[in-house]
């Protein structure tokens, strides 16, 4: 601390996201020394009177129901979206022509035209920082995968193999937005894959080549309204399934579900490499598993790591509390957002921070899925721009 | 026992499934109270030596190096063919048309006519037995799984995931019979998806509509000879990846892999159904997993069930030992064999047995598979006969 | 919120526990809606710079390098202990007399006298609020079994099994304050058995009655000095056991290490009874291990139910996360903090707060354990005053 | 085999261990190359009727309801003794003196003196063997777990933590004779904690120098009899709970109970060493867990080692099957014995075999436990012979 300079923030929302990202601001600058002072300038919503409370209980500053305001507020520097997807592209885009940075809410945009039309207005504001919360690369397991993967422990790595599963979605759901295509531009796949996506991508630097098939599943078409008692169509998939290969000749499954009763949110990731293998799974978040083929082979097993312990150099431990006094998921913001003040005060980020351009590359693997299932055959990523 | 009714054996193979097989015939009787008694009448197979010496280790009465000779013998009422994938045809075919019960390994056989045929001759020899070796759907607590499933336990299925992963197949295995496509068929595939298949089919009920999507990716290609110093081409799968739809609307994913690090026979299979999902793992394989949504909320986890209490009414549990005291892989082969006893005997087999029919649908997905991953495109089932 | 009522705190001590406590007071009133408004007034502690430095991070009002202001400023309601053991009293006694609430970390005392004086002053001044951070029966998973105990789904308890075990306290580790009698009182003993035992108190509502036998071992008698390079003497317990009798006949067994490699903070309770058993293990803290003895036996099993689920009724999931998004260490004294908040505004805490009644009795239980350890022999209750 | 060396094997008992034991003589020749052919020779029990049929099932060549009959027997060279407690001494001690090995299960006697005058007669016939049915010695994992700990992979062992928890003991369990101490001498300590103790010992290669507390809790002093309808004493330890240090300094906890809801045979030890710790369940009795503490503490991890890989050089796994193709309870006695009949054929058994020295020196920890629980104090093994 005792920073001279400042980074000032304006947020666009005040659900979940909004109470993740405000928890971020607030305990940053308390477990990190970070190379900037934070100060928590605006909060924009629509809805005044939860977001008065909203605004107090959390500590901003100001707060106004008009977000175009905010983006071109003078004493904001970062401006975060987090609002529902169909909203992100008009917020970041009129950001960055504020001379804002930004990081936005995954995934970019409903539909890809939308995505590559923000990522081209961030790319011409080069000196404005364009981050996406895909904050699961930052749970302290996943960056210490991270790091054994680029240091060699895999090895080549031959498969990933990804599954997130959460049992929320059944059929005493109602018809929220996210049963919508037009608010959500499709189900757990944008909801869910994208995440595993980001991380397979994160973890093996490769990228897909070709989607080798895929299902989409909309198991309960027809739901509850929200009120009034009828019922209304849901249209996105409560199911996906997707196969792919990856540059690097590299075989990948994908997986994810909001009806696979008994999963709260288990987002697991395993890869396969010559040399050992490595298991992630977000239900048991501060537990890294590796296998090491590399060990004389009558003590091989799998092994768990308990990633919390600073004395042994892992990501992230020493800001938070003694060896295994686990972190909890808003952590993983915490820890985004302090790289991010990190870089942009010009310290370096501990492991790589999503951009734009990541969220871009995962909004092409879920196109090319949802064509590979349309068309029922294999998309190679060349064909999906 | 003491019964007056005898079954006489003869089984043609002596390596690792000879071993197996040869084991239930000399527990089954022990283990079981069967109403016939079971004779282990002669064994067949190429080198002498180590059969003489085989024969005299596990009881046999006789022996042979010419399974012509024993699918024959007067003697003998069941043919156990457990042989390698290409010799099952002939050996199997004889066998009926000499009178002979059938047991078979799985797969059939290596292309999807050869099995056709002989389903059609075992069809022809109704009186006779025909039976596979799909042992897996013994282990008491995948035979739990079955009943809990026809008790409606799950509700309507919705999704089905299957991994069977092994690791013995890395570059340092040198090119056995099982990486040829001459011998084996397939690789990963036929050797381990065939008894995922098996085993999603046979708790479900249903059957594959139709092949979304497949990846068969072989990782090494030229591996050491057994002898000689040079090397060979290996043109089989090391890692198979396939997605499914079956006929009431579940959708499926089945993986295998011999090059999954860490994993030594991780046979895998979660169901996740309207009212709770249930999930199998061979490597404790006397455990089930279960959640029950109809629990309340408050209460609702993943329940592991020790499968092995007599008093609770879990299968087989009564034939061996107290609660908590494990069954190990050969036991499978025991259940199987006694429930086939029992069914030649006019009892009936505590679940269903695997038969003929079973092992050739499962060869149509596999078949399917293999065309989906060639041609980049869906298979329905109903294009493969 | 908007509460005209405020609770303003002062809080002595800045190092681990000084940042737990200060994260309970900057996060309590953004995730809980409590009935008072919290200032953090002012922080004392020994060393001005890194104090200064503490103070701002954290958003204390003020500080002093003298406690004995701080007990005494008009402006603090609630004074926090959060000091060496052997400060607890002075601190505690004064900020009572001072007309102050109190909350202080556990032990109370080095020595059984100390902590009987300083609850007849907390008792003289009912009207005072007296807590001790025994922050661990808010784990969610935790404050669960203690709601199903209390609902009868255990039914009579007959035994309960604790171990807390830690791997820091290796030859490699120096003289540190905590090895050392004068400072400390004890070593695994009061640092974490005092854990285990007001776990198993609040959990049972039942009291020891008899310890029925304890060793407390030294393995390391010689360490290195934190400076100058000799050695000195360790006079505490490395590795602690002792059995227990409880009133209503159950039977316990304590054990704590700081030399179980393997384990960071392994604080296991489980308890059995007549209809089912229960299991916590803090290192997978969102997580409650229930076998329930009245399911139908053939699907009895251990369950683990992720306790995160606000919808389930969960304990602390509303004020936090959706379901499967974990909380971690630090939570459990936010949620501490926020019922006592509740408390002291009139409402309802969810479980009972851990009073100075609660950890006198604690410390009842291993000052009989020490005497056991010293004269071989059991030591009832009774005798230890 | 093809030995012409012969052991020909006579069995008093045809329950539980009869049928194990008869498994282990069935089966130890096909799995294992001996030095010795074996011969099941003859059985005795007492109910002629059920004998005829088990012996038939087995394979015993002969069967006499007279066990005296069957110690005289000339044919006989090993007299197993698999009959209640009570039985042991008379059966053990003539057999010796008809010039019989023996081997017996455990415990040896009811009685300490009584297991004195057995190893007495034992030690007179020094040519006979004497073995015990420690049987746990031979699960894979355990005898890895063995010569890792001799290798010196844990360094100096400082803690010893058993727990054997059973759960078929509650109230609805009628007055069986394992619940009066005539027939079974104790309760859960004898039966369970026997086999805790025989591990720690055969482990650690350590003694035990002192009891220091002991709890044996019974909780249901009244049960219903078989028959009849009305009630009975029972007067034997449902829980057992004890302390002890060893004669290297080492502590243990050693816990039993037959009223752990839950768990069915949970045999499990764990050990904390200076440079490790290992963890085995019999529960999951393929697996060893394993803490290295001497991995770059990066990656330190408790590690699972799935025990049955034959290339790896795991025990007995090259007598068995593949990797991952577990083993089951009776294994462990097919190893022991075959590992008996290796040692009687002058070859080297793979870890050491249980003696009556063995026996005895746990019976000794047993009887200081019933002395400390009696009189509330530390008992000094030198105090019990």
């Amino acid at each position: 601390m005792g920073a001279e300079k400042v980074l000032r923030i304006g947020m666009i929302g005040s659900k979940f996201m909004g109470r993740a990202h405000s928890n971020a601001y607030v305990n940053g600058p308390r477990f990190f020394d970070l190379p900037m002072g934070v100060e928590m300038k605006q909060v924009a919503a629509q809805d005044e009177e939860s977001l008065k409370k909203f605004a107090k209980q959390w500590g901003w500053e100001s707060w106004t129901t008009k977000w175009r305001e905010l983006v071109k507020n003078p004493e904001v520097d970062l401006v975060d979206v987090g609002t529902p997807n169909e909203m992100h592209r008009d917020q970041a885009i009129e950001a960055f022509e504020n001379g804002k940075h930004v990081v936005c809410e995954k995934p970019l945009a409903n539909t890809l035209p939308i995505a590559r039309e923000m990522i081209k207005v961030a790319k011409k504001h080069k000196k404005q920082k364009a981050y996406v919360w895909f904050n699961y690369r930052r749970c302290p397991a996943v960056s210490l995968a991270y790091q054994m993967i680029n240091s060699g422990r895999l090895g080549r790595i031959l498969q990933v193999r990804c599954v997130y599963l959460q049992d929320w979605g059944g059929p005493e759901t109602p018809l929220l937005w996210r049963f919508k295509k037009k608010h959500a531009g499709s189900g757990a796949l944008g909801d869910l894959v994208a995440h595993s996506v980001d991380l397979a991508r994160f973890l093996t630097g490769d990228d897909v080549k070709k989607v080798n098939g895929a299902v989409l599943h909309t198991v309960y078409k027809e739901r509850m309204l929200l009120e009034g008692g009828g019922t209304g169509k849901s249209d996105v998939d409560d199911i996906s399934l997707l196969l792919a290969s990856f540059k690097s000749g590299m075989v990948a499954s994908f997986e994810a579900s909001r009806l696979a009763r008994g999963y709260k949110n288990h987002n697991k990731i395993e890869l396969h490499g010559e040399k050992g293998s490595l298991r992630f799974n977000l239900e048991r978040m501060t537990e890294l598993d590796f296998y090491d083929a590399e060990l004389p082979a009558k003590e091989q097993g799998w092994s768990t790591i308990n990633v919390s312990e600073a004395g042994a150099g892992h990501p992230y431990a020493e800001n938070w509390w003694p060896a295994g006094h686990n972190l909890g998921y808003e952590h993983t913001f915490v820890n985004q957002f302090a790289d991010m003040v990190n870089e942009m005060g010009g310290k370096k980020s501990l492991v790589p921070l999503p951009s734009f351009e990541d969220a871009y590359e995962v909004q092409r693997v879920l196109e090319a899925a949802v064509r590979s299932a349309k068309e029922g055959c294999d998309i190679p990523l060349s064909q999906v721009k």
